[in-house]
């Protein structure tokens, strides 16, 4: 019986990958360092043996993959920065070939949507957009039940719009993008780049050779004063980016997705209270500002295996 | 036998009405002035009463209705600050009950873009975005042939995207807003808040009391350089924020509506310069600046009357 999708999500370092039914019951996940892989066929070979070996290869009834640059229209990662794998490479194809079903890749912020919307926080909703809080800031936008790809498959890139003018650098070589200022290395740029007269007698500096955005948000918890107003700086350009980026679709809620999301309710609310007082009037006291649902659970495997029962459902 | 749309444009100051067929062929079209009629009914049964007079009445398939602050799902004009009517006017229902036939009302951009994908300029096209320029800067967005209405009809607000923090007021209250730098009226403004050492030089500010955005342009094909300043200030600050809003919905091409965009290709080729200096990489070389095809046709009869086609067809 085929009752089973196979999710993999592709990262920089690891790839995840396991074995979903319609329900959101994952019946198997393992994951291996991605660069182990020296030509993507190899990790397409190397995924199939190990479903082989537990007996799961005739359940899977379709393939859906998260990966960065990962265009929908296409099914190829394109030009990715973080892989070793260069170019265009035509994954969907590759995997549909060597299993037989129906493929459907996207990028991991796309992913990260679908899962929200098949079995997380987003299921009673039609129009939200996840915003991922990682390394970067992705985003995956869903109006009206469907994912906005765009044109080209490249729709919902809100970590690359400027929000300061000749701002940070960003890695994309322009300036200002919201991603350097809330991302996990956003938040450790600030430690450097923002000023505070209780900087100096913050346990960040002074405890930690490099601190990271986790122990950021931990220093606040415990009291750090410099800490908490990084995450209030933090919080108040995520709100005050969301405010604007309603003026596209007019979300019902943004679900926040992420370490930096997953450090408590007590980050979201602040992005709310920043969001409200920045908001055009008419969508003032309309939109929510959700954590993920899917954080705890395997929701790389849970994302990309909801691109598989999207469409079949 | 009904082979024409009813298609209404609620100004501000006049109210354009006219009958469409399939085609994009207006067969009747007038105006009235908007402020003649105390209470929305009294328009609904001037129009009627013109529509009657002409013989029009029986041939009437449908209303379609383009408002400041019209929402689709409500047919409701909801608190539009530049008409006498006050909080919510139910106005496609009131068309539906005098004229017994399917209406649809929604925002003035997003008629111009229904109008342009219908009629115009966008009939190739499944993914672009509407920009209008006038008093202010409206949006209407398409994605994948759908108009994008967000989850309470008030998608498409791109005006009111803060582009400068702490930037020129808006009349929304909030500060920075695209609208205050690109619309006839922020070209004015750039007249008296931009420096420039060809201001004292220039004949806007000698020759006139109060410029309009219109003579600012026409100023600048003459030769006059501040004029010429005002211009490129204005396709710079557009450019940069389409760069920016291509993160949304990628679109295949922004649709240049209104006054400003009438000027010529020369303001169009202008921001697509500076948009194509701003975008992120993925996007560079995609995506179009087009001049609307509906500026010398009857656009405002037009965009209204499309909306009843799209929903027919």
């Amino acid at each position: 019986m085929k009752d089973l999708a196979l999710g993999i999500d592709i990262g920089g370092t690891n790839t995840v990958f396991g074995c979903c039914d319609c329900e959101g019951n994952v019946h198997f996940e393992t994951s291996v360092p991605t660069t182990d892989s020296k030509a993507p066929e190899l990790l397409v070979e190397r995924i199939y043996d190990q479903l082989h070996k537990e007996g799961l290869i005739d359940r899977i009834i379709g393939v859906g993959i998260g990966a960065p640059n990962g265009n929908y229209f296409s099914g190829s990662i394109e030009f990715a920065p973080n892989l070793s794998w260069k170019g265009k490479i035509p994954l969907a194809q590759l995997f549909h070939d060597k299993f037989g079903v129906p493929t459907y890749l996207t990028n991991d912020a796309n992913a990260a949507a679908m899962g929200e919307m098949i079995y997380g926080n987003a299921k009673d909703l039609k129009d939200f957009v996840t915003v991922t809080l990682g390394t970067g800031l992705g985003s995956g936008i869903v109006v009206d039940g469907k994912m906005i790809y765009g044109h080209d498959g490249f729709a919902g890139e809100y970590g690359h719009i400027r929000v300061i003018p000749n701002g940070r650098l960003c890695g994309c070589g322009r300036r200002g993008c919201l991603e350097t200022y809330v991302s996990a290395t956003g938040v450790v740029r600030s430690i450097i780049e923002l000023d505070s007269k209780h900087k100096n007698s913050s346990s960040i500096l002074t405890s930690m050779d490099h601190p990271s955005a986790v122990q950021v948000f931990k220093h606040a918890k415990t009291g750090d004063k410099f800490a908490q107003e990084i995450i209030d700086f933090t919080a108040k350009m995520l709100g005050n980016a969301l405010a604007d980026f309603a003026c596209f679709s007019s979300p019902k809620a943004y679900v926040l997705f992420g370490g930096i999301a997953q450090s408590g309710k007590e980050f979201a609310d602040k992005v709310k209270t920043h969001m409200e007082e920045a908001l055009l009037n008419i969508y003032k006291n309309k939109i929510e500002i959700r954590i993920s649902a899917l954080h705890e659970l395997n929701a790389a495997v849970l994302g990309a295996s909801s691109l598989v029962w999207n469409e079949i459902n």
